[in-house]
């Protein structure tokens, strides 16, 4: 998504060779016609899997599942770090291990709001390790759902996640690859191609 | 807003006198529709504020608060309730006492996204002794910038919080206004309204 490679690149600030800081349109203030492209686009590319429900991670995943899930006419789920006090006992739950954050979260999801015949698109800001999407594929295995896809705004290919489910066999649309944070410069997988290709 | 309360009382849950649970539309699962309903909501409400951004506190209140911002063609910023790795020392902070939770968290917003000259719009979605809103109040005056007003999903109108506000000459739009929970019943404000005007 070129408009997404563009931003990243005005406005991403690379701390180190692996963390990719984007708080100015993403993780903290949103641009909201953006995220709405981002979901836009996330249909387009899940087009034709009959998605039921779209599921994410408070809370930077919140944004761009909501706009996925406003034009895909279904309803969004996020997965809890925190068990909340009106949350019972009746929940499905994974633990997911954030490396940037250098925690380990328990997730949960509602038993009621999952069922066997939902085909659930995965939504995430990030993709490194592959730890969250992973969290919330257990959820939806729990679940005896299905998973249709999984839908990254930012991918950070020079790490495992995506290759780890990939090989998995999902379907894992990243509407951006970061291949190399290396030197302080965002480099794009698909620039890579190009250069390849040219 | 009548498809709110009709929502609340179809799919509301009344956990005590001062516990509504709206899992299925608000807090963990979420109608996208009625998010962007809501988004409309405000904009109308707040008509000719001509607001420069939209604040809100993880998690919750994202999905409104980004649906307000589409539609007035703002950045939303939400304040975090956990230090970032990321997020450097140049930041407002302030503290917010959760009496669901029954935490304290500090809430920080970084400095580079609010400005003296902003107009800004608080939308959170619940409201019930207003420590949040006055959480992110004390944060946009660190910033020298001006409070547009405060748009709440659903306001607890038997505690405390909408009052303060008020009385402090913020303008208040709450969506719906619960006014008791008393008996598992879940009572409106207008309900009481219509009533007294019937």
């Amino acid at each position: 998504m070129k408009k997404l490679q563009k931003k990243i690149c005005d406005e991403g600030i690379v701390l180190s060779d692996s963390v990719l800081k984007v708080d100015s349109f993403i993780n903290h203030q949103m641009d909201p016609k953006l995220m709405f492209e981002i979901g836009q686009e996330f249909v387009q590319r899940f087009e034709g899997k009959s998605i039921t429900k779209v599921l994410t991670i408070e809370s930077s995943g919140i944004a761009p599942a909501i706009m996925a899930a406003l034009q895909l006419e279904v309803p969004l789920i996020f997965a809890r770090k925190k068990k909340s006090l009106t949350l019972k006992d009746n929940v499905y739950t994974s633990k997911v291990y954030s490396f940037t954050k250098q925690e380990e979260n328990e997730i949960t999801v509602s038993k009621e709001f999952l069922e066997p015949n939902d085909k659930v698109l995965v939504i995430d800001d990030f993709l490194a390790n592959g730890q969250a999407a992973l969290g919330l594929i257990e959820i939806i295995k729990q679940a005896n759902a299905e998973v249709s896809g999984i839908g990254i705004v930012i991918e950070k290919s020079f790490q495992n996640g995506g290759d780890k489910l990939r090989n998995l066999g999902y379907q894992v649309e990243s509407l951006a690859q970061v291949s190399s944070l290396k030197n302080g410069e965002v480099q794009f997988l698909s620039q890579k191609l190009e250069e390849v290709t040219a």
